[in-house]
């Protein structure tokens, strides 16, 4: 399937696709889908573009939104932001941008950039910088690829642009985060700022069209369930109820753990899902089955929806999905950046389909 | 008295003037006078400049470190920060600055520009945006001019540079109070960026001088307390001991209450003593005697040297002088932004001489 445009009636598809690439986290879809739908209304279809088909020295620019998903829930996304953003790059460049980019194509932040490519009058990149969703700003396939943090352009509803020049990522991800908590809890982020040039093999191309593909696997199947896994390629980890869920949000992330005990096939079972706005760790009697930066989502068993980290409630009747993440994740840097320690976890990393082997 | 350059043995003077103006606030003045002297010493004197010598269209760029003071203390100044802020402004107004300018002349930042404009082979202003110290960043004359807050470039001790855009003054405030806290609390601030057409009326003028002056009439004088009530045109609000000092700092503030005891003429006295960085408001018996924006400082009664807020002590023999503010600061825009009220405190403000009068 080949893309030209974004249409209104994408989106339901393409939030589809983001919450399962979210691994329950990356923030709510709804708000995202429903500023798309407007904006494209307003202004058209988005043009979708490949690295490719743009010029070596073309802008590209990544816009996130950062916060506590909690919090975001809450917030309206303003139409100023990402122009206040791009105006400042235009300012910095001295020239605008021939494209922006989803930093993150799962959750809420794969979906809200098509509002603002169409706000803007920008093509839409078939790219992002994740593949998934991640919780901390220097989590980003530029940063794995050894491209320089130095430049972080900020706005907030209130209107205040903030420009950071961080010495590496890790400032990065401190000051940004400082920012943002300032804002309110959540700002507009543009980061890495690259030429397409700089982009090739620094971001993870066709993950906007996955996201439809996904979408559409699970629409009018009469198994959506097994149309996800087959689409994902994913194991089916455990089919269950939710039984326990214990959540806490702290200096901007959603900490917790999710209890599922197995019923059907799976009676007797009982995994355990780590969290940390997104779902990092499972484990059953202190066996890993999947780990960070293999992608864990928990779905609705019966429609295949993706359930989000803030979505979980007792008694749920939920399936838990994993599936390998990009290859650019597993290698050395990638690991280091995402890989379970990353995250606090004394694991070495095995990937999912070699843990699945051994089970 | 007219200086066209301030050498290495001006410093002394500067820094024990700069104390006095300082109201116990505006960091410690030991760390700024090194650094200073040592500048010179490397590059030479540092020419003095006032507006009236300057093209309309001179970029003027008002430099100050903004922190705890309890944690500037033990930091170390940069050289590195000055330059990097300079080199940001030059790429977003596309020319060098004519001068820089301390935005605070109390305190450690009324010292610390020497050292910055020594590195930087600039001319310092003879004009400050204060006229005194004050601990939130929108409380200087240019905020109280009417002129727009909106460019703040900040640097820390990393190495990370972030410019901010804000809205208002108060959110420049907050959003570079995060930054700073973010960045280990201390950081180097250029605030309200202008030309020199701009600044007319927008700055106090002759604070360099003065600081100088101050700090020149105590040295070596036979009766250095009354040398320095003169310089000032101070009054005396009491003489006496240190008995009680209450301090905390929270959120990067260091809040507190002093009570001093009268001795001598003063016996059977008590003064109490607001401190919010700097010293507030000082009343007797539930009299107000002085209150801010109007200058209050504790010195030791001996030798008339300024005692800072952290560097009071149990038994200490202190004299509190308190003495008129700039005029800007009695303006209706001048008393909203840095009076009794923007402090927390229910106090209609009357001038001190008004007070004294009263008594």
């Amino acid at each position: 399937m080949s893309l030209t445009s974004i249409d209104a009636n994408d989106i339901a598809a393409l939030a589809r696709g983001c919450a399962v690439l979210g691994t329950g986290g990356g923030g709510d879809v709804r708000t995202g889908s429903l500023a798309a739908v407007r904006a494209i209304r307003e202004h058209g279809p988005v043009p979708l573009t490949r690295l490719a088909d743009l010029p070596e020295d073309a802008l590209v620019v990544p816009l996130s939104g950062i916060g506590a998903p909690t919090v975001s829930h809450e917030m309206i996304h303003g139409e100023d932001e990402p122009r206040r953003i791009v105006e400042e790059i235009e300012r910095i460049f001295g020239r605008p941008p021939s494209a922006i980019m989803s930093s993150e194509i799962g959750g809420a932040n794969g979906v809200a950039p098509v509002a603002w490519a169409a706000q803007l009058g920008v093509p839409l990149l078939d790219a992002d910088g994740m593949g998934r969703a991640f919780p901390e700003v220097q989590m980003v396939s530029m940063y794995v690829a050894g491209l320089p943090a130095d430049l972080v352009v900020m706005s907030d509803v209130a209107g205040n642009v903030v420009t950071i020049r961080p010495v590496d990522g890790l400032w990065s991800e401190r000051l940004a985060r400082a920012v943002c908590v300032a804002a309110g809890s959540h700002a507009l982020m543009a980061d890495y700022v690259l030429t397409a040039g700089r982009a090739r093999g620094a971001v993870i191309e066709g993950t906007v069209t996955r996201a439809l593909e996904i979408g559409r696997a699970t629409q009018g199947a009469a198994d959506p369930l097994g149309a996800l896994q087959d689409r994902l390629g994913a194991a089916r980890l455990i089919t269950g109820k939710l039984t326990d869920v214990e959540r806490r949000t702290t200096g901007g992330f959603v900490r917790g753990t999710a209890t599922i005990e197995g019923t059907g096939d799976d009676r007797g079972r009982r995994l355990a899902l780590e969290l940390q706005n997104e779902n990092l760790v499972a484990t059953e009697e202190g066996r890993t089955l999947a780990m960070v930066p293999d992608l864990i989502t928990v779905v609705d068993t019966e429609t295949a929806a993706a359930v989000q980290t803030e979505g979980l409630r007792y008694g749920q009747r939920v399936t838990v999905l994993a599936w390998p993440c990009d290859p650019l994740w597993r290698t050395p840097k990638g690991l280091e950046t995402a890989g379970p320690a990353a995250f606090g976890y004394d694991l070495d990393y095995v990937p999912v389909e070699e843990l699945m082997a051994r089970a």
